[in-house]
Formats: structure tokens, sequence, C-alpha cells
């Protein structure tokens, strides 16, 4: 079963403790679409400028990325340059041009239009809800948002979180969109406006998810080197629905292993910069990790 | 098999988000020594001023802790004001008086010679020391620290990590005394001083545990209240302490388990002011959370 995703698609040049690396591909439906497409085949919807290299456009076509929706329009990608703390769980944006990003309004070739399984990356809640205006028949919606969306646009995001099945934020965002401090609290006023699960990314703690009537949590898998964290969080998004596609199931069951699918190809991108890890990655490491991780969080033994 | 601990019993005026409680028990082998009782027998070594309620030292007793080794000696017994900040991982000393606690020195009465579980909870390391040479046959030693010992008292705290098995410490005295910032070097590093396992304590986050060759991460159960975060840290030690010395085991499994019963019993602590809730807390209870931990961590399903 294949995944729509929304999202950006960025060049971004980063900064962390161990290095920097200058106009790499990011974004978030970039990383998104790269981890998902580990499990099920994935259609993009975003927009880059006509200066977007093309080795990386066929890069995403070999890895089973349908790009029908990646609008190609005159001007330049979006550009994101960041520069991580010491505590990389602290970032800072030094430079922002939204670029061919800035009036992008995401028109979903009619071969999307049937998508099942969807995905609405962190962009403006009301092109959000216009995606989901355009499906026929959408079956499992997840959606994630950033502060400035929960700031500026709390109208547009409400509506959009009554339509959306799941939730995938982190916890600065769960704690501000719902005004609470305590996790389980937040996450209870979050479920009440809409999702029947909510997924809280907690970085280098890991994820927490509640439905109404249960709650699971993992640690992150813990690494000796983390390189540059940017993209987890989508990676994570991105494997745990690609892991769910594939599942076709919906059992409390299966949404616990896509969520360690989501963990530990999480695991991987944060091992170098940018992309560069999951472009060398390969379904036996995954598989094999999986294993690790079983071990790492089973109280029976290892 | 009953435990040894060493530490401190204090009287405590703490301040939270939400409320305050005025000169109540506490101090690290109080709650360490409570936690294990509902596992296996304790023997308490610490020292109280002539004003220690009778009342306490009776719950104590009826919980099964020897307080043979509790010295009540002329003048008051220490004391600590605490305050904890809107986010309760931060908290302030307002006032510490050592007390009669100030020149502790542990003796050992001689039925307590031959423990084979030893906690040595978090005092100075000379002394932590000076407990284990009045043991005959220790066999399983675990011991914490505080940012203090570990600023002054380095040369002491590192004999003393080559003669303990179990190293139990948080995550910023884990940074701190290893120099790596990264957990998992941070770990590393600590099992090179001596200790055959270390675990860190990462307060809502959990525990990980790391030997040479595994690891195993539990989150915290988490609540929707935390009134009181005091004692949790040695409540979650003697609850594994104790689960450990009830298997007489010390398999990677048992370990696993104890340091679930760990979590659990420290997830009540913080439910109430100071010991309350210890006192109220029945196997019952740790039995039905014990179940519903392993619900929140198992990949296989609720």
């Amino acid at each position: 079963m294949s995944i729509l995703v929304v999202g950006s698609v960025f060049m971004d040049s980063l900064e962390t403790p161990f290095g920097s690396v200058e106009r790499t591909v990011g974004g978030s439906a970039t990383y998104f679409s790269i981890a998902a497409s580990f499990f099920s085949p994935v259609q993009m919807v975003a927009a880059v400028g006509d200066d977007f290299p093309e080795e990386e456009r066929e890069f995403l076509r070999r890895r089973g990325i349908d790009l029908r929706g990646l609008e190609t329009r005159p001007g330049k990608t979006g550009f994101w340059r960041g520069r991580y703390h010491e505590d990389m769980n602290k970032r800072d944006t030094l430079e922002l041009q939204l670029n061919v990003f800035g009036d992008f309004r995401p028109q979903l070739p009619d071969s999307y239009r049937d998508a099942r399984y969807v995905f609405l990356a962190n962009i403006d809640p009301e092109l959000q809800g216009e995606v989901l205006d355009q499906l026929t028949a959408p079956g499992l919606v997840g959606c994630d948002t950033m502060n400035h969306w929960i700031a500026n646009a709390r109208p547009a995001l409400e509506r959009l979180l009554s339509r959306v099945d799941l939730l995938i934020i982190n916890d600065e965002e769960a704690r501000q969109l719902s005004g609470e401090n305590n996790v389980v609290k937040a996450a209870r006023r979050l479920l009440q406006m809409g999702p029947e699960r909510v997924l809280i990314k907690r970085g280098e703690y890991g994820v927490i998810q509640f439905s109404p009537d249960s709650v699971f949590a993992v640690p992150a898998f813990p690494l000796e080197e983390v390189f540059d964290p940017t993209g987890a969080g989508d990676t994570f998004a991105g494997a745990f629905m690609g892991a769910l596609a594939r599942s076709r199931d919906r059992s409390e069951r299966a949404l616990r292993e896509a969520i360690v699918y989501g963990s530990v190809v999480a695991s991987f991108v944060v091992e170098d910069f940018g992309l560069a890890r999951l472009k060398t990655l390969t379904w036996e490491q995954i598989e094999r990790r999986y294993r690790q991780f079983v071990s790492l969080t089973d109280i029976d033994g290892a």
C-alpha cells in the first residue's frame, strides 16, 4: 500500500559540534519519503526550484518514490541554514529562504487522489487541510506541525486535528499545543482534539504513544555517536507510516512494531550528516537493529 | 536475603508547585529501606538525633527494617529544606543543617557484618569505603554518589568504584563523573572504573542499564500527577536491590525485572509528599503496576 506525503524539500546547510555540510538536500518530505520507501511505495507532494539537482531527483526515483507530485517551479529551492548547540537538542536557524516554497499550494496529480495512507508533514495547516480536501478516500492520516503554526494558526490547526488519525509531534510542541506541562495530561488533551492516537517524540529519550486506552513507550536506540539530528523526526514518521502501510494493519501490535521501525530508522539517520546514512542504509541493517532494539527493551532478558 | 544500606536519615521540608510539607522524615537510607522492605529484610546504618520521632522509628521497624545500625546521638537529626521549580527536574537547596550527620562514621553492629547485599547510598565515599571494610563477605555491592563528591572527593570515589558491582547514578552525575556528554560513552567510561553494571537514572525518562555486553532501557511509568520527586532515585535503588536480594539471582533477566520493580515503586513515591505514598503502598498495588509496566513497554502488544 503506497503512502502519500506532503511537506518540504529544501537545501540545508548544517553545522553540528562534529562538522558541517553545505547545501545538502533536506526537508521533511525528503526524509519522510526515503525512510518510508524501505517499507512501501511513496507518492511525494512538494515544490522545488529549477536549481534542484537532477541526481537527487534520480536517487529519489530509484528508491521507489513517485515524483509526479513534486512540482518544479521557476526560481530557487527553499534553503535553510542551521547550527546545533553542544547539547544537540538545541539548534538555531541562521538563515531561512523560502524561495519557491513560499507560495507553495499542493496540487495532487489525479493518480494520487485515491491515496489511503497519508502523511501531512509540517507545513501551514491550511495547506495540510487542502491536501485532505483533494483525497477521495483517505484511510489513515497522520500529521506533524511546529511551534510557528501552534502560535500563529491555531484555528486552522484545530480544524485539521479533527480530521486526522495520528498526531506525531515532539514534546515541546505537545506542551505548547495542549497547554499542559505533564506529558500524560498533554496527550489526553490532544486526544480530545480529534486524533485517535498521539505520538510524542522525545529526542534521545524515545517516543511515547497514547490512545484513549493504552500507552506505549520506547527509548531511543542508544548511540555512541550522534553527528546530526536533522530529519530524525521526519525519518521516524516515514518509517513508522511505511511500516503501517506495509502491514495494512492498525492493531495495537502493528502500531507498536511500526514505532520500533520508526525508532530504528531514525537511529541511523543521525549517524551521519543530512541524508548520507539513509543513502547507504540496507534492509538487512534495519532488521538487525530491529532485533537489537527488541533486546534493548525486553524485560524477559537479552 | 537481607540488604544492608548505609545513608542518611533526615528531616525534610519540601516545597513543590503543588504544595509543601514541613519536617517530614526523609533521607536516602529512609527511602531506600522502605522501598527495599517490600522485597527483603533490611539492615539500616545511619545516624539520627535524639529528636527523631519515636513513631517513625516504630514505622520502620514494622516494615521489617533492622535498626540496630541506626545510631541515636545527642543533638538534632539532619535537616534539609528544598524547593522544586515548575520543571520539577530542578530544585534548590534553601537550607541544609547536617547536625548529628555532620560527623557520622558508620559503625556496623556485629550482626550486620556478614551482609551479602549492600547498598552504599550517597555519603562521603571515604565512609562508603569504611562500610565495605567492615564487611566479611559482601556479595553484591551497589553505590550512589552526587556532584559534590565527584567534584571534591574524586580519588576516594574512584577507589570506591573499583570495589563495587553496581553504580546507580543520575544522568547529570554520569556526565560529570565520566567527562562524556553522550550517555553511551559515559557508561563505557564508568564501566572501566570498576563496576560490572552502570544504571543511569533519567528522571521522567526512565532508566538505562549498561554492562560490557548489554544495554537495557525502560521509560518511567507515565503519571498524570507528580507531586514531589524527593526520594525517587533512592526508592528506585531500594526496590531494585530488594528485588535482586529476593531473587538471589544476578542474571540479566533478574536484573531487568529488578529495574522494572525499581521503576514501579519509584513511580508511587512521587504521587504524594515525602514518604506518604510509600506508607500506604501495598504489594498488590506494586504487582498491578508491574503488569501495567510490562504492557507499557511490550512491543508485541498490550
